[in-house]
């Protein structure tokens, strides 16, 4: 854990690639919560407020324009910047749990590994404008081209990440797969390749488990 | 001047609140220098590329949202790091001049004195991903009641800038004006609440000397 990053014990994200099932764990993260009487908060990044989702838009399409990779990471970095304030922080303040679909994690797999930029940048901008991570992250982990055939029918109009090519997926893939061994302690790696129903499994196995250890801190 | 930022002697920036008389110096200085011959681009901040406008929308109208200000600085360098590397720096490698309504000064004045965010913090976003500064800066000064008295009859809509109250654009002039009194070498103080003629008269002979200095050097 880095120093002014605070783990809050609610705080739940979920990473992966396309095609690795994190819509269906979502659902079983949120049914297992609901059924100890917790409210659940299920959110998801680039986005999660009106403006951040409009900012997500121009990450997504930006209409023909070369993005610059500075600049995609401080569009990014501004979205969770307001999602943090306005949505996260507000939710954990009143004893909500907060699953999300991505968060920081994800920079420095995209922005970081598959754009090339700076860890220590990244670094830089989690401690300034986020200062809070997950205590709990589910990398559901799945081998590109797997996921890329699973996935093959469902984009018509594919955005501008989705249309990267397979080199920039794989280093997505080792950037989040190093993030989760450096981390054992906040990662759970979900070998997203078995059935939908083993995935299910695995999700619940993991999220029950971490449940109980939630309960004996608590 | 800070280390890992390049001062770039065709980089001209023009900065000043509301009702200053920006543009009609902006004239005055293209004229000045297309009579030399050179190569002129204008333009402007937050913007100055198709995206980077779309950025600037979401700053400008965040359509009810209240605007984290972390949000608000990384929305503008995000533009900034666009406008950049798409349009600044191809037009000074191709030899022209480029002249900017607003550039990494206003960051200092608006989200810094304005917002109240720390200044090192925005400095370390201008190393990182701007790294280049204007060499001359025409600080249009102006009594902030003044500028609101010029501009009244002419923002039917006001957005989200213009409607903050005087005491902001008080700490705004104040901001501006002690980055010119740190950096004499760069900027140019000009007292904008002469009449139009003297106002139009004191920026043509500071680009005048300016520009002497500037054929001793090339």
């Amino acid at each position: 854990m880095s120093p002014g990053i605070l783990r809050h014990p609610h705080f739940i994200s979920l990473e992966g690639g396309e095609g690795a099932g994190k819509t269906s764990a979502i659902t079983a993260l949120r049914e297992q919560l609901q059924a100890r009487g917790h409210e659940v908060v299920l959110t998801r990044e680039p986005g999660g407020t009106p403006l951040a989702e409009r900012i997500r838009e121009l990450i997504l399409q930006p209409q023909g324009e070369a993005l610059v990779p500075d600049t995609e990471l401080l569009l990014v970095f501004a979205a969770r910047a307001q999602h943090v304030q306005q949505v996260i922080r507000p939710a954990l303040q009143r004893g909500a749990f907060v699953v999300s679909d991505r968060f920081t994690d994800s920079s420095y797999a995209y922005q970081g590994e598959g754009r090339g930029l700076d860890p220590a940048w990244i670094a830089e901008l989690e401690k300034r404008v986020v200062g809070l991570q997950p205590s709990l992250t589910l990398l559901l982990d799945l081998d590109v081209r797997e996921g890329r055939a699973r996935t093959a029918g469902r984009d018509l109009w594919p955005d501008r990440i989705e249309s990267e090519q397979d080199d920039f997926f794989e280093r997505v893939r080792q950037g989040y797969r190093n993030r989760a061994a450096a981390d054992p302690q906040r990662f759970r790696l979900i070998d997203a390749s078995q059935s939908p129903q083993q995935v299910g499994e695995s999700v619940r196995n993991a999220i029950w488990q971490w449940l109980e250890t939630l309960d004996t801190l608590v």
